[in-house]
């Protein structure tokens, strides 16, 4: 049976969302849970839930990790933190993934005390979720996958190789596309010479790949176009064109003020336009709607956004549940397997 | 007599926005024009606008790089090219500076041959303007300035501090912005230990550098909302950030026929949308109202787009203008002479 470990203390909005989510999926999934966190709380919030008690099993955490503590220190002083005892209970294989609202950093730091990477992965990848017009995979799934969105500012060629082989498996399983399209994130259209180093080596090491679908170098456009399913580039690229494009209303909003300042936008304009936006803002908050995974550990991790109130919260366990039930990390190792070896040493950073 | 060299042959509309924005600035400003291109074509053009002949003089250039063509071949293909005329003009002292809208690598590629570099200047830069809410010095200037976007993917932390004191110093010149602010456009709001080596060092170099107003490692969503007047990057960071800000008309309409397939917008507020949008779209494409600097060589060039109508040259030409009867050069050498040695090798890249 499928279990997941799920970290109910990382939030914004502490656990209660996260016993909703896992009460109502304890009836409706087949899937046993590992609930950490404060244990009295927790027991008292699932007396109060509609609830498989058969499905869940609670575990205490003394501790927990802020959203906003230095994560460096905080992972170092609390090693019983909710986290910590989630990372555990995967590695003593007693469930297979886990599921984390938390810190980023903290989530990073801690799977790295306590999981090792597959064989071939260098730096790990945080992967976000982007809403594209296209629909992908059996599932119609209108997301593409970006990675990496932070967990390490530079990337080799070796790892943007990584990134495309672990993105493309995630695709496979998550959204049943076959052959996702992976692009390389590149400075705009420029001949195949002005692109960095790091990039032209991994482009060609991913022509060559036998088993990911590469469409080349794309330009930030593309993503929001929804041209390529998944979009790999360097933590520092896309923690920027990840912070604009979550940040698209902010923008179109400064915009039209600097408009409206210069009277080249009309006050009628300037109404309907914060009109619309005001709805594309909550739309453009998609993290609230599930979960995106962070991959290069033996073990996957999906990582909910901060923000995520119950019905997120589900969807991510249930994309948990997905992976955990699927061969994703068999097939990373196979994708690894198969890269050509020329890409393999990642001598430039 | 302030002297500009204007290549009437970059832009994609033709010589005729050139002639028109050459001929009203003849009779406005008190510049001297040397007009670039085809002679008979010019000639004919001048002789049907009002125009100060005594401001104009023609160069007959027989040949011009296309703003689609494979620039290091047509550079070297071309040597009689209208942008390697004026060039030459420029740097025979018959004029100051030069402004064209033609292809930006052919430009660089041209400079690079034509013109020496400052003392201390590695890369050049490439600038770009962005609008935003905030107004800047004395003339109230709406624009903060991105640099580098796009002459050069990498750039050393000398390359970064260089790009801050020449954008400072275009600014104080331009906008007469006493104290430009300067944010080194970085990965987030990360903890200083996950900068990355080049902008660590730069951000150090930045505060010891006493004609710097340096503000610190600013975010992506820093340069809508006008945080710095001058936002500092390499090529390949600015060339991500600068086609995500000018298609974020693009963006949103993505965004929200995503939401509508979905069904989470309704049509009323779709269509609310589109109509401020199609609005916004025309300001977004600002490029279109001026010009912007590559900055590094010994002769400062004003680039306006290529899609660049005679309004919009004007703009650049009154600001070639400014910047030909201004110390900007005298500026950039005291403000790389005072760079604090240690950012001076740039070892890593």
């Amino acid at each position: 049976m499928i279990s997941i470990a799920v970290d109910t203390m990382g939030g914004d909005h502490g656990p209660a969302d996260f016993v909703d989510a896992v009460a109502a999926a304890s009836i409706n999934l087949n899937v046993e849970f590992l609930l950490v966190g404060h244990e009295r709380t927790l027991t008292a919030l699932l007396s109060e839930r509609e609830h498989n008690p058969e499905r869940i099993a609670v575990y205490h955490a003394p501790d927990a990790v802020g959203q906003y503590e230095d994560a460096g220190r905080a992972v170092a002083a609390k090693p019983d933190a909710s986290i910590a005892i989630a990372a555990r209970l995967v590695r003593e294989g007693l469930a297979q993934t886990l599921v984390t609202a938390g810190n980023p950093r903290a989530i990073l730091l801690t799977a790295d005390r306590s999981f090792a990477r597959i064989a071939g992965v260098g730096n790990v990848a945080l992967a976000s979720v982007f809403p594209t017009e296209t629909r992908r995979g059996e599932k119609e799934d209108p997301f593409s996958l970006i990675l990496d969105t932070g967990a390490a500012p530079r990337a080799t060629a070796h790892d943007l190789v990584a990134y495309a082989v672990m993105g493309g498996a995630y695709a496979s399983v998550v959204s049943r596309n076959l052959r996702p399209r992976v692009g390389l994130l590149s400075n705009g259209t420029e001949e195949e010479a002005e692109l960095t180093p790091e990039i032209r080596e991994a482009s060609a090491a991913l022509r060559e790949h036998p088993g990911v679908h590469y469409i080349g170098p794309i330009d930030a456009m593309d993503i929001p176009r929804g041209t390529a399913d998944i979009v790999v580039c360097s933590g520092f690229t896309g923690s920027i064109a990840t912070k604009l494009l979550e940040g698209v209303h902010e923008t179109v909003l400064s915009l039209a003020r600097y408009a409206y300042k210069e009277r080249a936008m009309k006050r009628a304009a300037l109404v309907m336009l914060q009109g619309g936006v005001s709805q594309l803002k909550q739309l453009t908050d998609w993290e609230q709607y599930g979960g995106a995974p962070i991959l290069g550990f033996e073990y996957p991790i999906i990582r909910a956004h901060g923000r995520s109130h119950a019905r997120a919260l589900h969807n991510a366990i249930k994309i948990a549940a997905k992976v955990a039930g699927s061969d994703l990390i068999a097939r990373i190792r196979t994708g690894l397997a198969a890269c050509p070896p020329d890409a393999g040493d990642g001598a430039s950073s």
